[in-house]
């Protein structure tokens, strides 16, 4: 892997990554459900299907989202320029970019670039591909694991960018994920869904869903297994099933904790209700509140707000036995405040920079956690201003 | 009616209102969806099922909400007050509260000034009681207009508050419309919700809904019609409806315009959309991202946050044929940019304090206007530290 400047928008900075894969990858990916998907992730859906990887390249300062049929055409004359490089079909090229939606990608200067790139190439440079990818982010996010499968070592690395524009919906910012295991892209593909559902897609900065989420998992197979896994359900995977979503919770709470304008990280845990479906939504709901969201950065125990935003969900409460909790402090509980309620403490509690509110709705057994962070004025200053 | 202070929550400034009937008035109502609705909002229902009403009081400063059995105790308490000092039954006697949610309401402090609000009973104290009403609103919001009514002169008159957690769920927040025009309570009600959809449904400050919206109507009948009218597709009744949607509209948009921290009124129009509620979800989707209104808040034309905010909408779209104008500048079609694009000349109308976003899908025949605000500096200091 390799990074480098190929000053798409920004001057001075990494901006281009380029990882290549000795021999062919598994590869498994989810991408975002928006409409306006970016011409990368249409790409990257076909090229996940053909199921075999020889490269990743990401550029950051333009995302190539909305740009019609320019777009596509700029993705497939990355991919062919990395092809002939490495000597692959430009079909095992996967492709992401992001930063400013609409307008067009000079592709000419990544073209230009990739040469060095490749010349360039080492075994690990988590940290500058990690550097390369990032637009408003304020830290480069890495996440690494080793694990055993079938009694053989194996590693799971991680690195993902996102800041702002964070809603995902079945999928996320990008983040690639790679493992030495030798997994077949079927499997991988399961264990990255069912990751992915408890990670990425459990966390929020602003409500707002990217036209370029992309999550890649490759498997590079240089540790043989000494089994074919048939199932997910396979007791053998289960080590490494944990390690994947460690890896991939990691990541995704490195990205709320440097979600725009963010100062502190919450995480919102709800019980109690009628599905594991309902307790997510409502989760969300008190996570993408602004009221919520701005009285957690004024370190206000406004408890009244969390009410409000279950209430808004209109999923299934008993408001009687409504429990709201933040911190080790438990405040409501049968639809009104306890009698012990001691304001100043939570609000000392609050002060901190990171917020647990548990929420109980009282009705069924379904569970759900999300993150999410607080809404500053540092969030406004940086989206007022972002393109100038 | 009269309006006067009664300390329950601010000091200094008026925070009761008392509007009393002579004759009992025909009323209809729509309320939050919310479930966690506030005390009064439960009572109303049940009020407004019985359909004739005496007296409506309401009360800034606090919601009666999230309060427990304690909430439905004050509501009645308020209402039996009422009762004995104008001779009515408590259940002819609507009761709103809005203000800080989860605090006990001491209702004293409203039955005692209630006295001194019933001898300074006037026919006209519009502004005075549109006063009383606010919390965050930096003013006082009426609308009034007349009509004829088969050939009869009426009135309309309405007042509302709103300013933050704007986001109604076939309702809004509170929001009282008076006519002398003799309704009965089925049709009124009828014309309600239809004007209900098309405008304070229709209107979003921060996506956070209410525990409190309500929006109550009431027809005093001083002025006989002439005739009953059996639907509200009688012809004889259009001018009383657009005399009714006119002085709605009116209302929702000085609530949006004096949003939290706003500092402009953003119109966004859809067509094309597969249907009406499509259309709706893809306006709101757009009105309602922190991104879009952060963008406008800073007078940056970032079409590219309108597309994100399109396609994340999970509607119905031709992404080929999208078209997407600001103000009078028509700024993509079939999918990108056009080459004609002005970015400069968009910027400068970008600097007003009303700004029209047109949006067209290329599906179907589906159209919904809705409004919003910008989301700003200010708006963050005021929910930072609203109960401090």
């Amino acid at each position: 892997m390799a990074a480098g400047a190929a000053r798409v928008k920004y001057e001075g900075r990494k901006d281009l990554m380029l990882v290549v894969f000795e021999r062919p990858a598994s590869v498994a990916g989810v991408f975002t459900k928006s409409k306006t998907a970016s011409a990368p992730v249409v790409w990257d859906k076909r090229i996940v299907r053909g199921g075999a990887a020889r490269a990743l390249v990401v550029n950051s300062g333009n995302a190539n989202a909305f740009t019609g049929n320019f777009g596509g055409e700029a993705v497939k004359q990355t991919a062919d320029a990395v092809a002939e490089l490495i000597k692959c079909s430009a079909e095992q090229v996967l492709v992401s970019s992001t930063g400013v939606i609409g307008e067009k990608l000079d592709v000419s200067r990544i073209t230009t670039a990739l040469p060095d790139l490749q010349k360039r190439l080492r075994a690990s440079a988590w940290r500058d591909a990690a550097e390369a990818i990032m637009t408003t982010d304020t830290f480069p996010k890495g996440a690494s694991c080793v694990t055993t499968l079938n009694g053989r070592e194996v590693r799971v690395n991680g690195i993902a960018k996102g800041s702002g524009m964070i809603a995902p919906n079945m999928a996320t910012m990008l983040a690639y994920i790679f493992t030495d295991a030798r997994l077949p892209n079927a499997i991988l593909g399961r264990m990255l869904r069912s990751s992915n559902n408890r990670t990425f897609n459990c966390i929020t900065v602003d409500s707002d869903t990217s036209t370029s989420d992309t999550v890649l998992a490759f498997a590079t197979g240089a540790v043989p297994l000494g089994f074919t896994p048939k199932s997910i359900g396979d007791e053998r995977l289960r080590p490494f099933s944990i390690a994947l979503q460690n890896v991939m919770l990691d990541l995704a709470k490195q990205i709320v904790r440097d979600g725009e304008g963010a100062t502190k990280l919450v995480q919102v845990a709800i019980s109690g209700a009628s599905s594991i479906r309902a307790a997510r939504n409502i989760g969300m709901s008190v996570a993408n509140s602004p009221l919520v969201k701005t009285a957690i950065a004024g370190s206000d125990p406004n408890w009244g707000r969390v009410a409000m935003a279950v209430g808004k969900s209109g999923e299934s409460i008993v408001q009687e036995r409504l429990r709201i909790s933040i911190g080790p402090f438990v405040i409501t509980d049968q639809g009104r405040v306890r009698d012990d309620y001691q304001e100043d403490l939570v609000a000392a509690y609050m002060q901190g920079q990171e917020i647990d509110i548990g929420i109980d709705v009282g009705v069924g057994r379904g569970r759900a956690v999300v993150w999410t962070c607080d809404l500053t004025h540092e969030y406004v200053s940086i989206n007022a201003d972002y393109r100038s």
